[in-house]
């Protein structure tokens, strides 16, 4: 497959590196920085770099599209990569609104071209392990997910927190619970004379018993990156900064045992042994870049992990999200 | 000073203890249950341990009560305490409604008699560190308080989890930033057939550039007491599990170096070193009794750290904080 | 059964309150220090706190003797106890010398009478389960036992560093392996003008294809309690600092798969999943007191398991650390 | 300056990628293996990758060599180069043994050329500031050295484990105490039909009021590299596994108040703050190149810190430490 990557700051790199490594070839890197296609084209000699987006995306050899630009123009370039009968792979959040993804949706759907949201947590051995408990029923009914994503970071100037933070715990969740939230709440504050939001918490309302939470900051003093999730028979410690501990399974669930008193009632809680299994270490890039191959190879059969349906999902609920944070918390339908 | 203890139960033996030894005289333990009055006066053979309310709040030589029995019942006594003129101290929160601790700080006013509210972590040495270092202007100006507060525990017949673990945030934030809010919003789940939230997610908003945050669950893996606290200068990670390093104090803050542009200001982040401060470890329930005491002593001219005020805003906060989760994350003005 | 105990220091509390909590009558306490005796009364109103060890030894209603002074006196008065005709449990170290202990012992073993080393740690939960792995073959052959014992602690006058925190992985390892060291080599410092060792190093040399290693001291920045412990098919780290994650198991053991050539062989690790069990939290100290009084009542049908002998094993390979010390670290042979 | 790099294995692409990154010209690789001589010149286009290391030690245009090689070729290598007339640099250990040490040495000082032996730890941020600390008298008398630097690594066909790892202990404690063991102690096992120690215990005696201890192993559980500091004022935990907090600093030392009495000192412990400083995060590997270059470019006047007599120390520190593992832990002298 003949592949186009555009934008080589923080991600595209890797992307190419990726790409390349697992066979398929990287004709064009478009960055409108010189200076970055020069590094593009020193690391990758092959690779032709240009800052012209129209000879890419007219270069019939070129069979998908690799989109890692600053969100605000995702949905510009997919589109015409997607009108120009080219496959595209997506950086998350996908768009910056939730109509700009429907339209990207049924002009790939029309044109059967594979469009794909890069949510590359979905691959990592942390969210596959847990994916893989839930669907065993060890976790019994999934009650909450409950998530801290904190940084120690520069501020983005493109979009606010959520939007920088949150698509990995909305991707994730709905992964991980296959179910969509159907209505969300969210507070927020930019702080000293910021335009948008450094710290955000949003909470997701859903159709079953269950809750999920997201706390999200540019301004913490320390990096974190977890995640409790809870069921009715053993619960979850998701700590993703942690180099070999990642997943943390406790043997402790709790039944109610006598519901008989409304105000009375009993919780047998079981505090049992934990168990940090041993997880999968191979990049979660490449197992990303293969689905995405594989998709478009497909013809349309197999549906990647990381599909475009999800992707709309994660910028609708952001979207709502930040209706949410300017209405001071109101719940917001979805 | 002759004093009664109302509730042996969990949190009453602690209270006996720490008067006694503060060399006060617990005349009276009042318990409806035999086996607790049994242990009362095992333990303590000079306490009269009854099952009579009436007999105590009747006898002139007790000069204050201590209430530590559910919350339904404190307003009742704390009331009845009062208006025998007896001074009342009211484990947290202090009664069930806003009004009710409107109404108790009104009789206690006129009757020149004092009413605490027992929130012990104010008394910490870890609170006081902090709130020493704010004083300082070591932090800058705050601009936010995030607490994890959540447990692996049994759930309460009497409250749902916000009244149960938020108080503590409640009042040692307001202890903090010496401010209160002027809104919330929160969110929050009743799992599994409870009627009562055992999850739940809230939101300050407050006049100044600062916001606060509480996620409170009885429903975790694991027992976290995590407070992240930021500020423009330094930033605080106060983690109450700890057993010795309960304070660190990172030189992390930031600094906004250009606003020209709105949406690409830049941020200068210092990163810098961690302070792990030796704390005061004298027992903070001790040190609440002894500032009962003194209040008392001073005819009111000595104001405690934990007064009544500080008890109705703990109060009137969690009563907007259920009325937001009815409406699924609404803003409430307080 | 009626009991003294000897020493009311920083152990004797809790050796009364055990003995009591089991249903045993302490009798007397004897103490030295009138301020120890008055707590001693105070806390425990049917007790006779005494100075005279005599009164004590010669009172027919005493069966057993508890030992809890400092080690200098242990072999006097365990030797008075015995002859004349009661059970005694010493503290940790039995005697000061190897030789001392034999003698007890066999005057233990003449009379009939329950001599015991009190080594609380082999009644705790993580022991017990470790042991427990150990003896179901999960672990393999069992290779090294690595002790790190250090304190931020006051020096001891009685006795160096190797004397007073040595016991416990010495007792320990024993219990563990079931198997005695053959021979010793121990390096150690007597820092800033000390009469005693501060801090030392202790290798004990087995028989089998095993070491063992302790590193004990009193003068470190932090307090750890780490033992190491490889199999060949598992691997344990055993943290006693940690509140609730003592006992870790490592899915890591390794097998060598090619012993052809002498320098080049291969080794094949295993690094799999690592479970952290839940252990029994029973108070060490009761169980331990539970088993000296069946040892008692079995007449010498039950043997404890901290018996004599351990004890004495303790106390001869301490006695030759001791010696190697002084010879720089040169082998002594038990 | 040009360069050749004996050895593309583990460590040898870092030398390459190194010292090219400050500027300086690596001609040849050299390495027996064809498949890593193909990785050298895919990597480094401008390399010669060779087998034939005469052909590089006869090649004028050479400057120095560098040597990346199994240790028992390195004493072979590193004389051939000097007497080339080449400067050289020898990864750790620097040769087999003592003499071997000496003789390179002696030729490097006959013929002016800077030898050199690759200490990294030396030029690492956290050494560094610890070496700044103690420069400062902040830690006052420095009063023992205890490391633990345990692997769950492949066994090394070569060496073993001394010789792999406490080299870097070694090397370190040297630098930071600025004086050399008068004698050692070992102990060690080579479990399993190994014919090399897996697991060793070293302790290094000085003529001053300080000891220095070394437990590395190959089959632990875990990765460990703890370093415990201890000095009269304070207390230092250097954990190199530490991402961000790699230097604890402890106001923890002591004083003793009195030594009238041999067996009843006091000693008074400040338990204070703790500080993490924050390091320097340059990588170490590049400052130990231009040390190198540095002190070549100096004719000799500039001494790395890594240099050859800390080298040779260090070869000679484990020399004496397996002759004592072979008399079962006896004092072997410097």
């Amino acid at each position: 497959m003949t592949l186009a990557v555009f934008g080589y700051g923080y991600w595209g790199p890797n992307l190419v590196r990726n790409f390349t490594a697992i066979g398929q070839t990287v004709k064009y890197v478009v960055d409108s920085s010189a200076a970055q296609r020069q590094k593009a084209e020193k690391a990758y000699p092959t690779v032709t770099a240009t800052a012209d987006a129209e000879v890419v995306l007219n270069d019939s050899d070129v069979d998908a599209i690799i989109i890692a630009i600053p969100v605000r123009y995702h949905y510009e370039i997919a589109k015409k990569a997607l009108l120009a009968g080219k496959h595209a792979l997506v950086e998350k959040p996908m768009t910056m609104t939730g109509d700009e993804a429907d339209e990207l949706i049924e002009i790939a759907s029309k044109n059967k071209l594979v469009l794909m949201s890069d949510h590359t947590f979905l691959y990592t051995g942390a969210v596959k392990k847990i994916k893989a408990l839930i669907e065993a029923g060890d976790l019994g009914d999934v009650l909450y997910f409950d998530s801290t994503r904190v940084d120690v970071g520069l501020f983005q100037s493109d979009v606010n927190v959520l939007w920088d933070l949150a698509p990995h715990d909305i991707s994730i969740l709905s992964y991980l619970i296959n179910d969509k939230p159907i209505s969300v709440a969210a507070t927020g504050k930019a702080h000293v004379g910021a335009s948008r939001e450094n710290i955000a918490f949003l909470t997701m309302n859903y159709n079953i018993d269950f809750i999920a939470h997201a706390n999200v900051s540019w301004i913490s003093p320390v990096k974190i990156r977890k995640v409790l999730i809870g069921g009715t028979k053993k619960m979850i410690v998701y700590d993703d900064i942690e180099p070999s501990e990642k997943v943390r399974v406790y043997d402790s669930g709790f039944e109610i045992k006598d519901i008989e008193e409304q105000n009375k009632f009993k919780v047998d809680y079981r505090m049992g042994d934990v168990l940090i299994p041993k997880l999968d270490t191979t990049e979660a890039l490449a197992d990303m870049a293969r689905d995405f191959v594989k998709a478009i190879e497909s013809g349309g059969k197999h549906s990647p992990l990381s599909d475009m349906h999800l992707g709309a999902l994660v910028v609708k609920t952001l979207e709502a999200a930040e209706k949410s944070i300017k209405q001071n918390g109101a719940e917001i339908k979805l």
